[in-house]
């Protein structure tokens, strides 16, 4: 089949919402919070295979795919994939960290340059990647009530607002996302397509095994000092939902006790 | 009665707003979804008696103040009777501009020293008396289940974000008031109450007296290009409702078609 | 005689600089780096009789100004008995912080109104009134070799860059300040009029009585971690020389040991 | 030799620049700027038999260097090759603009991964590489009379402050660079080495064959409305020569009549 044939098999009844980077935090509660909302939802991660996916899949029926993001092949083969299985995206997340194993709490002069190189490839060469894809799908969208095409959304860090010492390459990574994300903005909404950048100023917690939810700190008897992935895909289905009359570019979350 | 008693007497079974600042934009859309979602709504503005203000009470029940809001007394006046009349509020939205006539388009040397201390006292220090007696009362508010006692937003301007040539005086105003917000956030955020900046930067619209929605710039063909404020009015609604665990501090709207 | 005879009384072989705001710290540093400049200096405060700055008058001829910079016409009194002793200026500094007494570490329901006003117009306001009346005679000064009129100065602080908790008062004045400097540097320097805004984002320390220099906040024993102002002189000196072709308009100045 | 002979063989008579990216315009000024002031300067390129370089060669007695800046060996051997023949440097810029052939005026969409991810590697990588090169042997200078050990500089655009639309690998490449800038002057400032970030928000002009300067966009009559190199070269040795109790991370440099 043909693109085009691809999206007349799927009329536009259920909306599809990709994400891309798949662990148990922001994109399992994004997964299940787009599918409680009647999306379709697929998830892409270099190991598709993690526990935590496969309950996804049980459970919602998120469909899994096996995606190396920062290989340009392999992100334009996952795309052709989700247009085919699910049809063609209207929210796409791109959620991934990037940082590798050995980079963390290093000083410039300790860094290692091919490991520098990974977490920026990982990181903000990959969004690129996937934003690219993302938009050339989503600038052939039909134009929903509102005329809104679809939404494309960064998940960022801290070091998106500033360049922290010791970790060089993160900030490096997390300003280019930034800048991709502004430069894609300015492009991309004058066509319909809603791009944002949600930094996320803290540690992010995750809900335990029994349902219960307490986001705290290790070793801190303070309530919610953590960012609850629910209430960050919260976030992004208002972002997604937004009238293009007002669009927000970014949205920084932060605890109500984080210092900044 | 004493306020403790006034506290009683109104048992949080609704949550009360109160909107500082009173035309047919932000601040009518604000009453609106505020009630709408079982709101009482009180209304300040230095002439209450606007028809716009008369027909929301008559739909609504908002109820409306006269309020200089630049005036300390006045301001603390205001609150004492909201508290008295409807409760305790667990929303505040200062929304005032404060130019004045005289103060547009004016070059820094034909600026009139007295109309750009006109400007400054009705936005950036009414800000600050509203901010002060919403703090007052909401840090003897009980929280609520997420823990949080309440949200303080304050309506800014694109010139909070870049003082434009041509306009000294709004960007002192809306720069202070941008300064204010990020102390208050960062002072009040850990005692349990949110506070948020709002620059929008565009035109602001409004609906039409036949319901209609069309927010287009005067000679211009492009739907939505100035910002609808029943959609900021959604945006404020979530940021009160947002979990503390991700609270945003500044949120920028605009249109899709703005340039920035 | 008129302003057109002052200036012709005074022909452009010495600059003429004007310091409003007057104490130990920087002030005095430019006073003195400014005559040894060849400058013909005048510096304007609320007491002109301090000892400091009849010490400068003494050694170096500064001519000192009595001035309530907060208001409208001591501001234009000042800048016309500038123009009367020393001739037009074409270098302009601002350095008032304006923080009154019982403002500091106030949180926002303590913050009193009325001082909160004051600081507003101390340090914001004043900005604009000498801020107006500089670009008044600057505009009619005859461009330099490079095309350029002149520089005007605005010496701010780390609230311009942040709003601290407990000081909602001096965010509100220091952004306020950024925001009439940014909109003054985007219409003058167009007219060949250099706008900078200065933070200095530090504790500010003084030369001893017996020359020595060696700031360091109280109880510490790092060398240099208070900004020193002779180097803030000399970061205002380059400013003002700065060819047009490259005017920086904002210089965040702070100690190489400041946490930022 | 070992490193530290070699660093016995050149007392410190004369500092030691070295410049990183060889053209007409900005390195050529800091090579003359810095050799006037009686540095010894190494100039590396891709390819370092422009005729500019040779040029500064026979009349300044520039050292020139073969080096890819986004290869580690390379910058490593650079650095090594720079310590034998000149001695340790006190002084190092990074003025490498990183765009390729075919990045220039590409939507999203169109944009080519390999050309991107090329950008990136060109500018921030190298950018990483650089410094931290710089900061391992900067870290073992004597420190001078007030402390400091050396100076690092970033050249940045634009695109550092604003990811402008079809333009995405350079926002990217920027952003990432201000990013590292930022966490190495956080890191590397309390060591007594001087960090910047100096994003020129402008085209950049060059000194004429026959001497003349005469800075203008091309088809415009408006004089210095492109940035003269000499100038930014001033304001880097200024930085350079910037007391520890007030340095600069960033400063944006634009002309007078620039819109921003």
């Amino acid at each position: 089949m043909t693109e085009s044939e691809q999206r007349e098999a799927h009329p536009s009844v259920q909306e599809v919402a990709v994400i891309v980077g798949g662990g148990p935090g922001i994109s399992s509660s994004c997964a299940r919070l787009f599918a409680k909302n009647d999306m379709r939802v697929g998830i892409a991660a270099r190991n598709p295979n993690k526990s935590v996916l496969q309950n996804l899949e049980q459970t919602l029926g998120t469909r899994r795919y096996a995606c190396d993001a920062s290989d340009p092949a392999a992100v334009e083969l996952l795309f052709q994939n989700v247009v085919r299985d699910l049809g063609p995206p209207t929210l796409v997340v791109h959620n991934i960290d990037g940082r590798v194993e050995g980079i963390f709490r290093k000083g410039i002069t300790e860094a290692d340059p091919a490991l520098t190189l990974a977490t920026l490839k990982n990181s903000a060469f990959s969004a690129f990647l996937v934003g690219r894809q993302a938009a050339r799908l989503m600038r052939e969208n039909t134009p929903d009530a509102n005329g809104a095409k679809g939404t494309i959304i960064f998940t960022n860090a801290s070091a998106a607002l500033k360049g922290f010492p010791l970790s060089g390459a993160f900030a490096m990574a997390c300003q280019a996302k930034a800048g991709l994300a502004q430069s894609m903005a300015r492009e991309l909404m004058p066509q319909g397509i809603h791009v944002a950048n949600v930094p996320i100023d803290a540690a992010i917690g995750w809900t335990q095994e029994d349902g219960t939810r307490a986001h705290r700190l290790a070793g801190t008897s303070v309530d919610d000092n953590m960012a609850d992935p629910d209430c960050i895909a919260e976030t992004y289905l208002q972002l997604h939902r937004q009238h293009r009359s007002t669009w927000a570019f970014e949205i920084v979350l932060r605890p109500w006790v984080e210092r900044w």
